[in-house]
């Protein structure tokens, strides 16, 4: 399919035109991203936990300790809502009232499934490691067994997915443009510092895969 | 109070050494970041929103449209849960099972008060402005009658909050010292980039103000 169909938990209600739901577009934002918030409640209380994932085709994986309380909630059939913001800038108007972010916001409703097979856990944690950081699954060791049955990995389908989409200058009526005061937008970006290496390493280890500095941008 | 007291909700139980109750702690990560995911549930299903956010003393403050339905919802007394996370770097150990995320999590649950009278809205709008962008709401049109109207605003204590942070360099055992690859950690900032000004800008507005650059950093 090339969009995905909003229902009406996912369609964008204000600012419709922000509604984003055609898939290349949300796929692309949760490329770039590597940190989603994951919603789900307990006695009718929510907690939001943020969790890394990763993403193929049209699976978001999540993964943690077998012990971990959210991954056994979602084991069980709990309804969950994953949402994947990325920041893009400070909006700022004249008014007060035109003050607003810019943003890219995905939000993935449905139910998660513990994968219970190796391969399958294995693929699931391969997809992760490669999303936050790719060709590190090639370059690490791999989990062995003790540590594959000490971590649990769930899949979620993305079938009902939206997202939400600011950007642009500020939106201040006419009336407002002679107000003496600086707008625009202040972009704002992820960069990565110098790479700290770990203590223990031998001398001859080569440098740092540079992809994985690419991948977050460097700061020059 | 000095700390906050961990609740059977907010006790961090994996590695609980990760667990962050210190209030100056908890505030520094609220300052520092500005948006949150919050956190509700409709009909059961949980929703999770990225929503702009202000501190002031021990309360939070979230603002949207009247129409917005998440602050409806809070606004009848629903549970929430706000989360703030700033995340600091890529940890890359030498095995797959210990890739990790430096990260500041901050998590809030309670219920929200919807603010009625103008003056407590205004001072609710007033602190949000200036968290996101320090002296802003100083510099830009105040909210006329008309705004104020169409904008609710609400507060949420902070009595039962928690945090959790990761540090520091991978956890690698000594046995996988020797693997062949680079390990340590990958720091990432968020940068300012350069400012868009608005296209209708009279030519005598002052740039834009450098503490508004500052709180979001440079890319030099």
């Amino acid at each position: 399919m090339e969009s995905y169909t909003p229902t009406p938990r996912t369609k964008v209600v204000r600012h419709a035109d922000r509604g984003v739901y055609n898939r290349k577009r949300i796929e692309a934002i949760l490329d770039e991203g590597f940190v989603c918030h994951v919603g789900f409640a307990v006695d009718g209380q929510p907690y939001v936990i943020p969790m890394a994932y990763g993403r193929a085709g049209d699976l978001l994986y999540l993964h943690g300790s077998a012990g971990n309380r959210m991954l056994r909630v979602l084991a069980e059939g709990a309804e969950v809502c994953v949402t994947v913001t990325l920041v893009d800038g400070i909006v700022m108007g004249r008014s007060a009232f035109r003050q607003s972010i810019n943003y890219r916001c995905v939000i993935i409703l449905g139910k998660a499934r513990l994968l219970t097979e190796p391969p399958e856990k294995m693929a699931g944690l391969r997809c992760l490691t490669n999303h936050v950081s790719p060709g590190r699954w090639e370059e690490v060791r791999k989990p062995n067994a003790k540590e594959l049955a000490s971590t649990n990995v769930v899949e979620i389908a993305l079938n009902e997915v939206g997202a939400k989409v600011r950007a642009g200058p500020p939106l201040d009526p006419p009336e407002d443009f002679l107000w003496p005061v600086w707008a625009g937008v202040l972009p704002l970006h992820t960069r990565a510092g110098e790479p700290l290496p770990a203590a223990e390493m031998p001398p001859d280890v080569p440098p740092i895969n540079a992809s994985l500095v690419a991948r977050f941008g460097t700061r020059s």
